[in-house]
């Protein structure tokens, strides 16, 4: 009759009715938070083998513990463990489980902390394997963007600016562009493990414990750098999951610029390539239709990314210190964050590799649009001309050739030479696509040489991790 | 094998490859979607009797496809329908089965409709179904308010501007205040529920079709005001989501403002009010605790609402028409928003008539503070003084106060004309707290006869719903 | 010495040293509030003329204040007007200018009223005008948007889902979309004014005065519907602001919408309209660049006042009440969000009319991408096919056509055939462009008829403002 | 006459009408980019002096620059500098500016470079220079903190959990939880730093340039750790800069809850600390008023830095590379941003030394609440007991405590002995507060010496930077 006696509660001691039917429903955590049940067990079991070490249980008690706790994650893993509301969370719901098979010896576990430590400890070491998961996924999409780029790295196609064309560059060019968004944001999530990585166990409820708890043996049993400095601190901020929320939002941004572009190239208008079949699905009306549907929801799945960062920063707002039940609400958006980086990381680490480049489409597209403008413009400046007036003398040339439908290299020299007699014969060469690009020959340029050096390098930071 | 035949998905006939195992897992929406069926279904049931109506269909087609899918309804909502994730969709899912149970006529359903037309009009009527049901949780919430601020119509507190004692006011009129938020709320509600309530089936794939379909029936049948104007429209744009989440916003805004008073009040220094057992938890360490812990809860899902806000703006953020796959994210921010909404409603449509005010605490904290320190300026300027004036001479009397550790109904009347000789006897009675509150007497003043007036008023407008 | 003497401040009496000269800047606010001028005169003129109307001020000491609070505005309007950041905000200065002017009548100004009210009135006063300003500009974009519409209502070209070609549509349909978007948010801006246009002149500091005011009457002189019914949610709630930045981030996501595919239509791949060049700006080194620079910035600037939203809902979110100065932060996001809104709407109002449809390639675009398909599978569901078997016969003429090259209206009977006998030679009718728009025959379709009426019935709506 | 000459524009070439007026204004960025001035000069100094070494400039035209740039970086600080919307931006102003000093010469600096490359430039060498500054503040407010804690260390207040009395801590220790947060920031803010310190210049528009720069020497020249790695990313991503908005989100996340508790704790009701008058405003209605406006306005302004990181986050989302006119929306957040966060710590830096305890009303606060409820159960425990039931004992005690309105301490031994007759004379002693806090002694207790150790090591991290 539990929902009769308030005693079952682990503090109901000073309580004289039970908790409202709906609001023990409201107020549990135990349907999102039990995912933490591996890394909670594992918190739990440092706990008990450093109060076995300073003395506040016995070996035997620890040994209990150990195996009853060992037990109950087999049972978890293999699905035959009853969750209960009544019991709100993960801690409550392992801990009675424990006390069942073990007995008395079981409530000591608790000696010495409390659940504002303990789920602080779970969500830092759950996340820091998540992290370690999705560097892995992050690392796999590089490896596979990079060896799409060395394979197109003198692959034409035109630049944009505007979405106007800009200036000729290589595909392979385009791809390492996203990789330097990935490579930044892997270091910012290597940033944030550093500031995951500290141990919070041990700050008990606010202020630490009266016990002789030993924080740096539980922080080196649980692979932390180090135990945090303050108590009141380690139960109440959750910065670096808003850290983690951060780093994601800015993931999930480039992913979306990356996907923008992917279906903008997918689109008849472009048909600068080709995503396989198995990506793509089509429509219950339109027979015809192939649509982009991956790059899609990765590019719509930002905004959720983006969402839960607001949420977290909007929940810490003005908070008092120490622990407030506000902070039930961060894991949510945290397992939600975690849960869609990581399959759009998959989609794409599968997908990209996949993309096959149209490159007939793609030169075709840079031959209009006059993209060697600059080039012209450049020309005419190693000729002595200043580059504010050479600017000028080519956007007369495009006007002309607007006017003409005729690109840059399809004028004759006469008509070239209405607009500067500084022009002759040698200006055809700068006006091809392959001096063009080839001409951009420096560190970060778009000439297939330095594209294939970038692409080495980056390959290489990969490979160190 | 559906997995390894294209053609068993509803648009497989252009496809050469299956959809990768996860993709399919990835784009998929039925474990989120399904949630609609009831509404899907009662929209295929008008989008069927109208294509009879037309002659698309024939009488005995209507009747199987009516049958048919009251009977998936039945075993949907008897837990007995398999949901399918390589059927994608709830749409899809209900239509197999459809099909399965009346052969051939089952495929006829989806004449002159999409997918597209057929989601918008799903989420307009399930939502729809949402408001009405948060209309009347917010209903019952500000009766409840209400009948509290009757009760407590002449209760004195202190009124807090910065949260420093400002001027006493009573609790009635304060929990008014709370009420006329929740009011424009339940007003924002009803204007977006206008113009969540047009139909836009019938607007198929993106530009209406080529079946001779008749678009004022089924809005009628299904209650909307209206069919949409415009096609493309239709399909593609959320924007009456995004309106009823920015209601949500704002009303989870006033809960959280509320419910930070009530855990400020709570605490020990405050201890203004008491919150019945039933709606606080205890703590696994501290045995002394008792926590408001729906009041906290509350507070941080209004960061949860506003972070789905986001998510759906940034969701639309630059998308082109008409539909994109981006937009199968509209519905998980939706439906945890309204999740949470009603969820908040009801905790606090129970629990706010339970709220117990300390009235003994909340007069001792209205006596210090000074809070009669205008009524005294009032009193000066009554007697001919320039309020500017006045406020300087109140001034140096607190200041005076201050320092002597007295409030100013304490002070002797000599002691007052050391900073106005224009003070007299009678400012003794304009320094009581019943004095200031009943002098406060006009339309949103906090007189407790203008209180009860109030809450007359207020409790009548909920009554015209 | 204003810095020296504490006492300068209205507030000053019970202080013992002056406001630390950062802080003074910190905490100011004029040198954003004085845009509020015109509205805060108004203000205090209502509440004069009032408490001449009580009798609390004599009719000489209305008529000195009126004419001095006439002279202050023409000052400012003249440039002449010197603001100081010791007096902190718009009111005070204009207060002490008063003071100045009339001597202490100046002083009695204030009597029954306080800066929290006032400010609240300012606001409210000022963004009704605004409203109004916002609805003007926004009826001119609609009505533009609605004449190119009909100018182009039977132009074709490809309607897109997933940016994928789909079926074709009208621009002038397409276009109406854009309006129908338009439409809602004009109904949103009616909705919020409402709320907006309530009068809280006369709740003073949180709880009321003690003077015989008159709420109804100033109400009534500043245009207000009605005064507020509670004190303490009066100074303190801004969700009127907070709805109006939903309104407009709702607003501004359908321009960044717009915009999209504004720029995308201007690509040299698409090439759907061209943008007069006063509209455009170039590169400084890239001589033939004509980027849509508005279209882009008002798609920028949707983030901006989204984020200005988010400051808002923040802001307010868990403030006890009643006023706290963190509600100083309400009025640059409001502001700012104003003027961007203004500017969009300006530039499109001007701008919308003069794009020029490049009919040729929209009909060329459309011709490509087997936009037809759902036409024939319409034509074999005439014929007797169930719709979900003649999806599958297009599904695979498409497939036929991707590797043959061939839209479906290039292929020969027999090739049609191949796929299914029930097609026969009047195929041909409904595989042309024409044919497909005129087929989509009902309200909200895309055929020109409908567009016509629909563009009609659009402008009688803007015309009944 | 600029306004009817388009050639004006240094891309006017391709034009055939005048930039409108309207939009020439709506589309400038010089009212605010102008603030970028002196790094724009720098970067024009570094990028010349590199076309000198490279052989693109004379040593003359070098030197003729490098005059001329300083000049107007003179007449600039000096206020003597006119700005020109016609000139659109920053860089342009300054390259007229220029031309018109040495002539033809000022035409070239901007050979191989675009104002794509150029304006990233400017914003990371400013970014860079306001991250340094900030960085100081934040050190000072650091030591402020550390040096109250120390002096604080051993004051004795309740510590809260749900604001209901927990535990007693030291208001040290309290503040030091503060110090933690910003340490993390700093961290941060470093991390962050290292990706804003790269150079982009020579990414030209998009791809590089023609013209045989050296990306290696102007990148040291400006003092860039190296130049980046990709054209395309480097005129396009705004990354570092959101990097920097999460940073000051979550800084000033930290900074609002400091803020909170400093407004609950200068509350009647509170009453734990003072803060010295010149940092407070008054009231223009309530005379006896003092409010904490500097932690109010610091509180709100969290939103308004939150918000901003929103803009950025979706002006970001979804743009095509490379360079969009969207992007010249990132400037205005950013220095918002930048300003917020410098006046918050500013302001704070300057008053957190000046904060006053009142330790009579923290420790008799600390008395009331049932604070050293844990240490009896510990003491139970420690006794034998396991923790569990010593919790349900205590709870009891406290239930009764409640009824009677006695604390812990202040109850006979017999009364005590009620509950569990484990309990005995030496009780007395853990029930005391000095014996609470002083036994939380390990490294993140409260412990009194635990708190001077802590801050020795907080005060050795900051003199390390």
């Amino acid at each position: 009759m539990s929902e009769q006696d308030p005693t079952i509660k682990p503090w109901g001691g000073r309580f004289s009715e039970p908790t409202d039917a709906f609001v023990e429903r409201f107020t549990a955590s135990v349907d999102f938070d039990q995912r933490l049940y591996h890394h909670d067990i594992n918190g739990s079991l440092a706990h008990a083998k450093m109060l076995a070490k300073v003395g506040v249980l016995s070996d035997e008690e620890y040994l209990a513990i150990q195996t009853g706790l060992e037990e109950i994650r087999a049972d978890i893993a293999a699905g035959k463990f009853n969750w209960s509301v009544t019991l709100e969370d993960v801690h409550m719901n392992i801990e009675a489980a424990l006390t069942d098979k073990i007995g008395i010896t079981g409530k000591k576990l608790h000696t010495g902390r409390s659940r504002n430590d303990q789920i602080a400890t779970d969500i830092r070491l759950y996340l820091r394997d998540e992290i370690d998961s999705i560097a892995t996924e992050l690392s796999r999409l590089q490896l596979g963007l990079i060896e799409v780029a060395q394979r197109e790295a003198s692959t034409i196609m035109p630049g944009f600016t505007h979405l106007q064309t800009a200036q000729p560059v290589t595909f392979g060019h385009h791809l390492l562009a996203w990789n330097e968004m990935l490579q930044r944001d892997y270091s910012r999530l290597m940033d944030c493990r550093k500031r995951v990585n500290q141990s919070p166990l041990g700050a008990a409820a606010l202020a630490g414990t009266t016990y002789p708890i030993d924080r740096h043996y539980t922080a080196e049993l649980l692979g932390f750098e180090a135990p945090t400095e303050n108590s009141l601190d380690s139960v109440s901020d959750r910065d670096f999951a808003i850290e983690f929320g951060a780093f994601a939002s800015l993931l999930m941004t480039h992913m979306s610029r990356f996907s923008d572009e992917l279906v903008l190239w997918t689109s008849a208008q472009f048909n600068f390539i080709e995503l396989p079949d198995r990506f793509c699905t089509g429509s219950s009306i339109m027979p015809q239709k192939k649509n982009p549907d991956v790059p899609e929801l990765v590019r719509g799945k930002s905004g959720r990314v983006t969402g839960h960062l607001i949420s977290l920063l909007m929940l810490m707002k003005s908070q008092p210190l120490a622990y407030n039940k506000d902070n039930q609400e961060d894991k949510e958006p945290l397992f939600d964050t975690i849960d869609t980086v990581k399959d759009c990381l998959k989609a794409y680490a599968d997908m990209v590799p996949a993309i096959k480049a149209r490159k007939e489409y793609m030169e075709e597209a840079a031959l209009r649009g006059f993209s060697t403008a600059t080039d012209l413009a450049d020309y005419l400046v190693r000729k002595g001309m200043p580059f504010r007036d050479a600017h000028e003398v080519v956007g007369k040339s495009v006007a002309y050739g607007v006017a003409q439908n005729k690109d840059l290299s399809e004028m004759t020299l006469q008509e070239l030479q209405q607009f500067s007699d500084t022009i002759e014969q040698d200006v055809f060469e700068v006006l091809t696509l392959i001096g063009s690009v080839s001409a951009r020959d420096h560190i970060g340029g778009t000439a297939p040489k330095q594209v294939k050096a970038a692409a080495e390098r980056a390959k290489a930071l990969v490979a160190q991790r």
